[in-house]
């Protein structure tokens, strides 16, 4: 049986994530959003392209999730996108409403599946699936510190003149100002970054990778990043789908790991097919553990505004 | 030497050409487009996608066209995009300034360059592009039948539950209305489509296809295709690049091929390093050919009134 | 869940085979054959590939059949090679017991794959392993016109400076002596291609086809083809795989098609999840149909030969 | 302009190296080998493929070099395998004639080339080809530590049940008794492997690695590994035709580099498209400066015993 994969949310991220699975060529894919005609849109132009790329995997667009029953895994990325300027934490009501809302009809279709959620502000949008979803922890994953990665290692990269293969980085807690990179267990050839790359200019370094989405949505003037996000998803989709066993940071539920109970927080977990198949603890720094910890807390205060509303 | 390829234009279509382009990994592109921080935003989003995808390929993003220098190949894809209900001749004279414009540009940097042309009204802006870049014909070439062949691929693949790799189809002609579908070389496995489909059937699918970037026009509501346009232009920039020799309905300059002389029009061009290497000259039904002769005759008004401007 | 196939064989074109499967990264292979050591060996030498190819696909190589057990795709080429100057036909009976010793082991331990049999002599080993697994049609397929197809749009290609994707030809009945090809359904670029070769010329490029497995015998002296016969194979089973609705020319069991009742013989089918999922009729002229039901007859000789053992 | 690779030895890894090579379809090859019929056989068999895999990469066999004018990269495999029970240098001088004869031969016709050299006694082979050729030293590299790379993260992947593809690791020096594992720059998932597995265990398995090539004679019984050597040998190709900047363990000309003088040795090198385009000179323990020390001191044996001859 071909793989099943459902995006709900055909903005660009999700499109653009959808567009990955689908030319991967083993998987099918449902894209689903509640604009009316904007997902079957997508998904025929997608599917327009398949003689030319040479895949006969199927992409339909819907507005309801009949059509996503039994999928293997579920992406979702709805929910309002950030402006220039507005804060995550403006949309969490908002994007809350909406991802729980999706959350309980993909898990009524696809009791089973994997599910990943893309939504912002991140870790308190898959806390909130969690809830929702009523799936037991290690199948409700968020996709956060891919990216942040990616970006770091492309900064590196660029730095070094050396392949993007060869920097190895880890990224914990959230997105921009909670993002906790672990410059020690960063290495560019094998070699300790640190080594390579003055101090100064390292913090700056990991400034510009903490300012990242800030800097395509500066550059861009309307709109944020999509290319780099949706490939972290695919990433992750392939990872599962694949059983490829992927040791990547992620948001993951944690339960005393990282001395934080209770709560999404972005850490390295083994991806395989069963989902979140391991939690790896790295061993922290004292200010990484502190940076971790502040991550957490304010993940807290949204779970706590979520929890009143 | 790593290829290079410029696009020109970071629209839907140019974007994902780049993005397309960019993921090969055997390209370096440079991405050019008048409004600043746009083609820069885009084209670091994409770097950043680098690591995760795996590629060293690079991308920059230019207003200018310095970066663009001695390029294998460039895109031309500039122009305003085709609103709905607007006709493609309405832009006519807006887009042959920009297209002339941009064709300079491209043509000081990268004298020796293929160029190829997806700004609409196609056949009369690749002619535009001939005119002005002085190139010999073999390397102006318009995007033009590969997006039509691969809907009509795409729905005789539905429509018969086929493989869209066993459906060969040849279309000429302009875009829409002036498409002049070849029934008689469309095949499924081997067999002639008139044999799998009644001549009703088959001619919906044909109006269908007609209809092809209006159908998505509609579903969208804002904006229009571009995956499988954009995968259609990546098409033709791998034929150069690697040299397939890959026999493409293209818009070509002919001269007296087909009983016309001194238009672009769209015919099975084989397309190799050297651009078109060889204009592929298919026996044409009475209608055929009359339907092609028409679709030119609607490209010499276009070069008509172009002319005057 | 991830696929898993079967290679059943060691050999040549088992290995490479298995080497291609296992490079999709979609599918885990397990290796089978007689010999100890021999397909443990090459399984580990392609596993110790993975971290540099980039997947996380398993390979395990082992001389019986537990491990095989619930494969979606299960490949036979065990049996004896044809070496220089022997005749298919000498190995016969020898094969006969291989492949059905095989089928018993195979229907055993994956009761629901699906069964491609690469042996030879093809035809005869496909009918004998459909009588031993029980299995329905749909689910024993041989491996024929592929590769005969394969070397003929090969020779097309070189003579006519086109890709290899513009070449549509398909090739029915047994391989060599009594390989069909279908000249009149043969396309370059949508171009029939007895308008684009001289008959004499063409009949020199058909008679090389038929000679194909010949030639590289005669090249390499010791040992006979196996890149392309393994490319053949792996697009079968990607086509079932990955459900792709693919026509190909295969050996099926036909009843009433084609004329031809009880036989396996080259035809083109639609290959997708199910199998076999449709044979497709061209229209043959009559000298083809002459040529088609001499092949089959040549089928049904051996399959005396064996009924007889 | 496309690449041109040219493959010397059409043995299993100089033949799989090329079928590596081709199926990329950015390159076309040339593999030559001194028996008659052999590269063509090969080489032909792996054409056939082409319309099925979807290339329209051109390879040609040959016995002697006139084909492989100005190849962009020459891969070396010629000379004498290694048997069953054989010392590796055993072959030293005969092989060191073959090596000789066949740069001599690659350096007229391609002056430009990076020259890549896996034949063994490796360092020795690339001394000799370094010398013979007259290259400037960036441009004559030898395959060494990758392969043994990619045996030690198989064998970690496995044993900690995670993706190939999070096992950062780097093997210096020889193959076999004089490989360098540089154990604390090892990492799965960023944590040091020192921390996953025992100091017992983790002896087992670098011993294992040391042993990998004799692992798959012994199963094999005969010949020896060629899947994940071409993959490696592949791998460096990529990187320098892409100009990827890739930090691998290769066997690098020293001046002083790791207090080694005028010696081939196995260490760290960013390969791009100049070549060698730095080496990377990563912090060694007394132990494993003293066991590179070791490993050049024997190829230091070596050649002397070639400086005799």
């Amino acid at each position: 049986m071909k793989f099943k994969v459902t995006v709900v949310g055909a903005g660009f991220v999700g499109a653009t994530t959808a567009q990955r699975v689908f030319e991967t060529g083993y998987a099918d894919v449902v894209l689903v959003d509640i604009v009316e005609g904007k997902p079957q849109g997508i998904a025929l132009d997608m599917l327009e392209s398949g003689p030319v790329i040479g895949t006969d995997a199927q992409i339909n667009g819907a507005n309801t999730y009949e059509d996503t029953a039994d999928s293997d895994v579920v992406v979702v990325t709805a929910g309002l996108p950030r402006k220039p300027g507005m804060s995550r934490d403006d949309l969490l009501l908002t994007n809350m409403k909406i991802v729980g809302s999706v959350t309980e009809e993909v898990a009524k279709y696809s009791p089973n599946a994997i599910l990943i959620v893309v939504s912002n502000p991140l870790d308190a949008m898959v806390q909130h699936a969690y809830k929702v979803s009523g799936f037991p922890k290690e199948r409700v994953i968020g996709m956060a510190g891919i990216l942040d990665t990616a970006r770091f290692r492309t900064f590196l990269s660029q730095e070094l003149g050396a392949s993007v293969t060869n920097v190895s980085a880890y990224v914990l807690g959230g997105h921009g100002d909670t993002m906790v990179p672990l410059i020690g267990s960063t290495t560019v050839g094998g070699v300790p970054v640190a080594k390579l790359i003055e101090a100064n200019r390292l913090e700056e370094i990991v400034q510009r990778t903490r300012d990242g989405g800030a800097e395509i949505v500066a550059l861009l003037k309307t709109g944020s990043a999509y290319y780099a996000p949706s490939a972290a998803v695919a990433q992750m989709v392939e990872a599962v789908l694949l059983d490829r066993k992927e040791i990547l940071p992620c948001a993951a539920f944690l339960e005393g790991e990282y001395g934080i109970n209770g709560l999404y927080a972005g850490v390295p977990v083994k991806l395989g097919a069963k989902g979140i198949e391991e939690i790896i603890e790295v061993e922290l720094t004292d200010p990484e553990a502190a940076a971790l910890q502040a991550s957490a807390d304010s993940v807290q205060e949204l779970v706590d505004i979520m929890a009143k509303a």
